[in-house]
């Protein structure tokens, strides 16, 4: 911990990269913040340049490149990252493809580079605990209801409804990515429908029956027309009573009774402060951390999921 | 190879089975076919039931099940072989889902029992002198030409539009699971658009673009609309000269010269021999064979093509 700060380079000034990425940046002695790049955006205090091969020209002392633009054109930066030896973070979903970020995990395994492929949802204060109880519970039923409403959390991004943008799978992903770090048993989808408004590319309401190896039922609902009460909770029924996580995975309730377990302290300052500490730690370490299993789950809804038309969508 | 025959169940007494499978079995000394099951059909010869779990009750000798059946409906009987204890055989694609290839890959590995995903195209004559071939060379550009009349090769078979099935991406796939085999370097998709017919849910027309690691162009036309002619070939340029495959693989060229190889003989009798000869040589060794790598590269055309309405499509 007494290492010198690692020099990091931010790339997509946006929504998620002022409210969570560079408050934990300036709070985290590990990481100083020494350039950005954005296609229009510029950020106070450090050199900002329209693209990430400017920026590394002009700041090639960046050490690490912290990764927050749109999945879609992400790649290409990406490969730029590495092929510059720079360690690289994703935010979430790491790519547009498996393919990709396969390709990116080879990559940057051959030139002994850190790539870390990042779900913050996994960061919140009720996953490690929640994960610690079901371990070695038997899994009857579990059920998902993830509704916010997209005019609320993404004001005007279409990138979300393009191609490679996912759609409510961008916030579902993080409910998947939470369920297939506290289960103690694989699924697979069984069946999907997924509303697709008329006029976008990606769906905006998507229902999901996958089912646990075991053959436990495993339902979801991703909604992104949900006015007032924002939802984002899991309910695991087991053998040894009732888990739900609610808030994002931020509050834990066993039998309804909720829990402030010793794991708390961990999530002191937020996912994006445990992201970047836990990305510290692995260029320590010359390790990556990149797991695909969310975004498999999200190809495969694509894959096998009936399409059905809903009305057009606008901002 | 003096093994006594290993005795094989069939599920799926459909059009591949009846073409390929049941003529490949009745070739080989290695498997002796002593029961079938099928929802409606009936097999002469051997006991035919309605259900594989009724099948094993009747036949209880089965020692390995090869599975016919469409995808979607797959893995029901592909979870119940395994628990069975019987060894599986898996016709292309594997699976409606990658979680689903994923958890039979892992059931398999702990009950000690061979797990055969099979890509009969990778068997083709012309494929495994295009590897070696290729081995060496650098990709320029990469061509895939994949069209053919769906009323033809799949009469009736509205499974193939349903969710899971795949669509134009069923014979596609084969395509790919040639690709992925001979290329020397790995591809990713980065943008497609797909033709989905208004009354279906699986596209009838693809049209792809990849490019490999190394930024090389490699794009795909896949067609279920094709009259007349077939086409089923591959074009690599490389630095060391063209190479092509055509007829599904069969015949392969190199800078317009036909080739015929040394490694012709090995699939004398066909695709289908050579698959349930390496299944019983997988058997024999206690080893399971499974590429998720083309049914991968599906998954990711879904999620992130463009889907296009085209006009409704009837047998």
């Amino acid at each position: 911990m007494s290492a010198d700060p690692i020099r990091l380079g931010l790339v997509g000034v946006g929504v998620i990269a002022r409210s969570q990425h560079l408050p934990a940046i300036a709070a985290s002695p590990r990481f100083d913040l020494i350039g950005a790049a954005d296609r229009k955006g510029d950020l106070d205090g450090v050199p900002t340049r329209t693209s990430l091969a400017d920026l590394l020209d002009v700041v090639p002392d960046i050490q690490a490149v912290s990764l927050c633009t749109p999945p879609a054109p992400r790649f290409t930066d990406a490969r730029l990252a590495l092929s510059a030896g720079r360690h690289l973070m994703l935010e979430k979903p790491p790519g547009a493809t498996l393919a990709e970020v396969r390709a990116l995990a080879e990559q940057a395994e051959k030139a002994g580079l850190t790539l870390f492929a990042t779900w913050h949802s996994r960061h919140a204060a009720g996953v490690e605990p929640a994960r610690a109880w079901l371990a070695d519970k038997t899994i009857r039923r579990v059920h998902i209801e993830w509704r916010e409403d997209v005019r609320v959390w993404h004001p005007g991004q279409d990138w979300i409804f393009a191609p490679g943008g996912l759609g409510v799978f961008d916030p579902g992903i993080n409910a998947l990515s939470i369920v297939t770090c506290i289960l103690p048993v694989a699924f697979l989808l069984r069946a999907a429908r997924l509303h697709f408004p008329e006029n976008r590319q990606t769906p905006i309401l998507a229902d999901l029956a996958f089912e646990t190896v075991d053959g436990a039922p495993v339902t979801a609902v991703f909604d992104f027309l949900q006015t007032g009460d924002q939802t984002w909770s899991i309910r695991v029924e087991t053998d040894g009573g009732v888990l739900t996580l609610t808030n994002g995975g931020a509050d834990l309730f066993i039998d309804g009774e909720q829990q402030s377990g010793p794991a708390h302290h961990v999530v002191l300052g937020g996912e994006y402060a445990a992201l970047y500490d836990r990305f510290a730690d692995l260029i320590a370490a010359g390790r990556s951390d990149v797991d695909l299993t969310p975004l498999s789950h999200v190809a495969d809804a694509f894959m096998l999921g009936e399409r059905v038309a809903a009305p057009a969508f606008h901002f």
